[in-house]
């Protein structure tokens, strides 16, 4: 039943399968008078896109966004905005083959017991083609965050396979297929993917997203928090195995003295805590991680069934990411953004009154 | 606003302070007809209980539950059940030095920042203190998955500090005071914590979760997928920084034709993903992990401030845990259950009439 | 913020203004495996359409509806559906007069109060041309009912203005402009059109809606009543300004001796209630009456304010129905259908596994 | 499944039975820093509380309230409002006649069909009890609406049986045991009180509520209008049959140039909408009003059947009001309190920085 839709007050619910007629989504909850025009949604939606880089899938969509509501003279009139990117380069005949196969490691045994039924072209609902419209509802709040409170949300690769890539540079980010903020890791990185390609096989990747400027106070107490609404939609992207807030994994081995960021007059010391303090957050740059498994699609034979419970290898075919984690930026950058703008909605219907003087950074 | 609920159908909203008159919740969406005591909570709760244990806090609170609606000669009705444990050890004044200084590590700052004033006894709503009606909740939850589908839902302790622990023998879970599984490492996490107490340090450390029996289909594609609800349920408890589902991070090192979990006439040859594809539960146990952080509650000396903005050095006196990981175990199996129950309705509510006669295992 | 979006588990989401691109909804939680095309819609949209009688406004939309998702080889597959509409007869033209200028009795005062701006043409979100999706989504719904569970929702013109129709003949309804039951009123109701395009006036109307075979249980107690809700869904219609269940107003100067219905071994013997009892459906007929008010865009010319704050008298020409309650016969029916489509899912959820051996009839 | 809640930002959830142990609530979104005592919610209980003349039940509960968190030094914290009333005057032995029957007009039916058993001690959690939580809930709402809105929300008895109650005059209401505001018809309904008590009958009421210095805006459009969602809260009072806004049914005779409300530089000319156009408040007071049926507890003997389908003929004794409308009057004046409430919140989200120069009055 209708888990479509993420966030509160600023509501995203998406539509569309990889080879339908078009994918759409409906944003709910904009604040009026924002300048937006489909210019704004296709940036992101281009660093997302398939067929921008040899190492990423060769499917080719422009991935043209209308605006069909919503929008007025340019500027949002606080009424829901419609979006519609319609699918162009189908080729649904290259998936005729797993029509009856359950490739293993995707969807496709867990929708069909599900459902009794799946759209298997190309992965149907479960295609992280779905992203496409995280990637231009995002867009939406990404604009209003830096418009009207100067908060930037940003993500890069952290780490494919063995290569784990500094935050050296910002900068860098938009200037490589990978979205790597570490130059001297890009040739190790075109080395991997080569011999990827060439053995048919996929591999996994961290990805990070970073959020400054965001005020104290966003989240939620108790089920709430904005690192557990963060770890909701970060965890709802496909191929996400695992969400780290700050530090993540590395609190396990830490003392309580080494943990704590302490504060003095000049604000905060440390951000272990990643920005985050009691689900709430601190004013510090919010950070957060994604683990992404390697895609299943590979050449690689593997052993599965039928839909009929015989034994068979497979392999698939197709046009697919040796890393799904490099196209999955855009997406963390997306997820981070709607969960912070649904946040600053909600903080402000019940706090909009609330004024202290205890500083703030 | 409104962020003390959790679940669609299973829908569980808590209230109450560490140090209030009373802690409470209410549970709507319960199937009508099943049995329920007060016992049967109160099991869990004296699990997560302080005091039972000369690693945990020494406050006593003998956290007795009362059913205060929704039970009817014994069974339950279908309509909302009300939970109350009332506050009885309660010792404010042991708190009263902290009133206008922000801890460093905790809630105070962010809570003072966010609501312009905060109940700083024991941490008033931000205290782990309201974690207790989860567990309640999850009780219920817990015995509805076993009793009428067999679902067992349980946890233990991983790892404190650099002590891992390995799932060697679940029936040692319960018999020591680390809801450790591994006998063998009971006397390293014993002068682990006598050598905390001895610093007034505190550690972090590493909960798993697991769900046997788990039906196929569970879970809703897109946003409301299975491991996206459980990812935000399990940061939604206080401390934790992390969570995993399955092989979790390590997935970032995987080869594709590695990580997936190859399908033979028999069932899934391996459980990578942690029983969990596109979203919807594959029949394999569920598996989660969380990192949870060393609580700040020390008595190490920190820098912070107050709420003048002066620079003070403080230490946290009161009566803490020094691993705040140990007692997380019945919470995240409390979480886990929650959100199980929450989407076996789910799946119920659309999918009831699907049937397939691809093999299950 | 986010009130686009109708239903818990059956739950629809419409965009578009009355003169922008296209307007779209999304149907999230339809159960898989339902034969589905979009004729099945058409069928709907075209009772309610514009221009198919003298009676109602003669801007023409020929109103096709695409499927966009969610239907995979003629059959629903349980995730969300997208519908498009686009627009084509905009003639935006006709509408710049009212740009500054507040309609008395339109919601463009309010509009351009809340949000600090309006699109102007043709009433943008405040339309009535939004619940074109309402009937495409209550098509689905309508259609799953009557499959799956043999429940018929059905509406009629109760009453325009003094003329009262009389529910003499279901048949008759589809076969006159005004959805009239009473053939002996047609006479009357086309004199009172023809009067009142003369006078370019217009006049209120009641509109009535069952829903027959409907499965004792429906419903939820306290705030989600099955009677609840559909006063919610049947009032959010434009223009509707009372709802009734069963007697309705009519309670008011009933004896309890005389309301009650009693029951005897072959049922209820009377169904005052409309088949709703404690919120709860009770297997009888479920009936609802609608009093819709007489558009306010008339060529009476009208006293109000510019946005200047200048006093100002006005016309509204353009296209429009004399009596809106007409083509609101098959919207009333799909917010019914909407409803118990929504409670249909939610019963079945909490409530799968009771049985009795009480007498349903 | 979970129909206990109301509201989106400020939510209020329900539990308790007419004979459990006690009634609560919990109430989510209430901003902090607002001044809040126990005796501000006993004053409309006490309004509410059954005993207090000699037309309503003789059942005597003291209805003590209790706040059990979220207040904290006198003011509201923030975090989530836990409520209590323990039941005090149970007399369970009363109802042990009704076990097996299904009273005629009453839930018993469909309780038990929808969920297998029910709690059949004073109608259980069908019981107009529940409402005493509301009347607390709304009078949390009702203080902040006045205390930074200045916003007052009143309500009063408008007509029982054939008795009208013009709106004379607002001080009498709170003056005599009806809340009439027509001291002329005092003795008409005491007389007719007297009556149906003789008769052992009971009787239907009509019941209105305005609230007024709304402020322009509130209200989302399409389905969540702040028409809708009163229809939504005013209907699932227990017993109620109808909810009109503004002229409510009365539009269905009334012409387009008579009904709209024309506007000039001093405001609104009339106000037969209600204060609400397009599901938006207007700035005008808005009024609602309600039809409740007589209460079916009756002495006069009707017809039902048992659980075993078999007739029977039965008298509710018992302590019953003859007209539950009159003790409706604080319970419909929470309910539009509450929805005010929640669409304050969500209308401060979305439009905090709207402004206009247009005129409101």
């Amino acid at each position: 039943m209708a888990g479509n839709t993420i966030g509160q007050l600023f509501r995203v619910t998406t539509f569309g399968e990889s080879h339908g007629v078009a994918l759409g989504c409906i944003i709910d909850g904009v604040p009026p008078g924002i300048p937006l025009t489909e210019a704004d949604l296709q940036h992101d939606l281009d660093r997302r896109r398939p067929g921008t880089s040899r190492y990423t899938t060769q499917r080719r969509e422009p991935d043209q966004v209308k605006i069909l509501s919503g929008v007025f003279e340019g500027v949002t009139t606080g009424t829901s905005i419609g979006l519609l990117i319609e699918n162009t380069d189908q080729r649904s005949q290259d998936y005729s083959a797993i029509k009856d196969v359950f490739r293993p490691g995707h969807a496709d045994y867990t929708y069909e017991q599900k459902y009794g039924l799946r759209d298997y072209r190309g992965g149907g609902r479960s295609s992280a083609r779905e992203t496409a419209m995280r990637v231009a509802a995002g867009a939406i709040a990404k604009k209003y965050l830096e418009l009207k409170h100067g908060i930037r949300v940003r993500g890069y690769l952290a780490q494919i396979g063995e290569v784990a890539c500094e935050l050296k540079d910002w900068d860098q980010v938009e200037q490589n297929p990978f979205f790597c903020p570490d130059p001297d890791k890009l040739e190790a990185l075109d080395e991997l993917m080569r011999t990827l390609k060439k053995e048919g096989d996929s591999i996994g990747a961290k990805v990070s997203v970073m959020a400054e400027n965001v005020p104290v106070g966003l989240g939620e107490p108790v089920f709430d928090r904005l690192d557990a609404d963060l770890a909701h939609a970060l965890m709802s992207i496909n191929a996400v195995k695992g969400v780290e807030i700050g530090d993540g994994f590395a609190v396990i081995g830490q003392r309580g003295s080494q943990h704590r960021d302490e504060i003095r007059a000049d604000g905060f010391q440390s951000n272990h805590a990643g920005g985050i303090l009691g689900g709430i957050s601190s004013g510090q740059p919010i950070l957060a991680h994604l683990a992404m498994k390697a895609t299943s699609s590979i050449t690689v034979p593997g052993k599965t069934i039928n839909r009929f419970g015989e034994e068979v290898e497979m392999i698939t075919k197709g046009r697919h990411d040796p890393c799904v984690g490099i196209r999955a930026v855009p997406i963390a950058e997306a997820m981070m953004a709607i969960v912070l703008m649904d946040h600053l909605l909600r903080q402000r219907a019940q706090n909009a009154d609330v004024h202290t003087d205890i500083p703030r950074w």
